[in-house]
């Protein structure tokens, strides 16, 4: 007997570019294409547009509507899942607009939405680094700190999908600014940005530190101390104080969660064992009940830009 | 038409005593009982003082093991849920004890466990001061901090009931000493232990202070610095540390659960509006995205000490 295999619209909405493509319910993705986002024209134009893509999608996969499940899409914003609706999103300057309705009626197909953020967790998990895992927490270090939550292989969004900001939970309180306003949040210390911040700092406090082989704080990237750590003392103290931190905040997700693994995304993962290895050992001493209690695994993530679609398209999956 | 009552027996397995009652599905208490746990007597004689307790509750009650749905239990100690299986207590020195397999066998009725800190958890959310809500955290703010998270109605425990020691978050990285070996942990701050700590402090910083009336800093309860807030600056300054601190957990978990409410017991919560107040404003102020996205609501406990055994019968309930 055969298994007849299900497929998905996975829809990655962005300010500038909406990303979709047909997955199957191995997380393969059989054709994806994107088109404008055009959120000037309005939240009409946008659900258009939003169609317009899945009809592509379709054709170019010799599909109809009727070939696929539903549509799953990953929106930047405030959403109340149940109904369909995005509370508010400051990237496409939406407020109350029920997406899901506008989709479903221009397409005829079911549609479910979540934050962008956590469907690229929920993507990660069911098909990247995590797929051997049901309970696990994303951290994306980029330009900020962003975060998702899966349990029991479902995505955890807390009231109105306003949970989940896992980079601005206070480490340091009273400590450095973060955007949201507070003092001291993980995202403060954890970001590419803070990385940076901190690098710059240590090369303008030590006017003989190798790093300024680089010619001018202007060209730090989150690479320069990590690319130096092993021959200049400054720049090895900015590694391992981001390691520090960002174990602190990895460990407060376990003692919490408790899940079976952490996930990292974004630009510092590059890093790869430099990064997760000291981290992990970090981590297995701090963590409470320390080896009595059950592993809690630190991985890179592998999906890179398509954990936005097919974790949308696994929102039919849960 | 008559809607039948369904009936079920809570336990609150302790190191000391195993309390009882037989519970209805609106959390009302029927009869209750406590007998001596004999931890000493190993696992095999604690089942058995709970069954004893079981049959002791349903003879008060008029009831035979029919009339009852199942057992519910909270234990201290790290527990495989699924599995019935206590994998490690310190309080009862027990390691891996199917105590369900036990208390069934010897009772014939279904037994569920839970975490002991958890399922009181779920009782207050069930029953006491969250029972409007389905999705909140609790934290106990006594010798430590306890904590417990419900979603959707159910208990959120993580991978081996491991998760949700919310005490045991970093929120001043080096900060104070904590029990568990890290240092600057919410518990280090919030705990009635941490009030007394810095009460003791500010006035041995502070001869002058009114706080001396007391005699000596022997008699410094969790109540001392807030009794005298009013008219001790360094009073004060304990109390206002005491919430701002405090204030920082809330906050994050909040940003990470974004639950409807955050639900406060243990001693310290005697102050009611004196802490909720100050605290309710901090959170409002401090929480991401401000007014825009669901505001979290900040409550006393209700339900003291009967938290642990309405939680374990609502064990069946979920």
């Amino acid at each position: 007997m055969t298994e007849i295999k299900k497929y998905y619209i996975g829809i990655d909405l962005g300010g500038t570019f909406i990303k979709g493509g047909i997955v199957d319910d191995e997380g393969a993705i059989l054709v994806s294409d994107k088109v404008p986002t055009e959120s000037d024209g309005g939240e009409k134009k946008v659900a258009e547009n939003i169609a317009y893509l899945c009809e592509k999608l379709l054709n170019a996969a010799n599909m109809t509507t009727g070939d696929v499940e539903g549509i799953g899409m990953g929106v930047p914003g405030m959403i109340d899942v149940k109904n369909g609706l995005v509370i508010f999103s400051n990237n496409l300057n939406w407020k109350d607009f029920k997406i899901s309705e506008a989709v479903g009626a221009l397409t005829g197909l079911p549609v479910k939405i979540a934050n962008d953020a956590n469907v690229a967790a929920l993507g990660e998990t069911k098909f990247g680094c995590g797929k051997a895992y049901n309970n696990t927490v994303l951290l994306t270090l980029g330009t900020g700190v962003g975060g998702g939550i899966v349990i029991d292989g479902k995505l955890f969004e807390g009231n109105r999908s306003a949970g989940a900001e896992l980079g601005h939970s206070v480490i340091v309180a009273g400590g450095e600014q973060c955007t949201c306003g507070r003092k001291g949040c993980l995202e403060a210390y954890a970001s590419a940005t803070a990385l940076i911040r901190d690098t710059k700092r240590a090369m303008e406090a030590d006017k003989d530190s190798k790093m300024w082989e680089i010619g001018s704080v202007d060209n730090v990237t989150g690479k320069t101390a990590f690319d130096y750590a092993d021959k200049d003392a400054s720049a090895k103290k900015v590694v391992e104080n981001y390691i520090e931190k960002l174990g602190v905040g990895i460990t407060n997700l376990a003692n919490e969660f408790r899940p079976e693994a952490v996930l990292l995304g974004g630009g510092v993962c590059a890093q790869g064992d430099n990064l997760v290895k000291p981290l992990q050992a970090f981590l297995d001493k701090e963590i409470f009940a320390g080896a009595m209690g059950p592993q809690v695994r630190i991985l890179t993530a592998t999906l890179e830009n398509s954990a936005g679609l097919l974790g949308a398209a696994a929102l039919f999956m849960e």
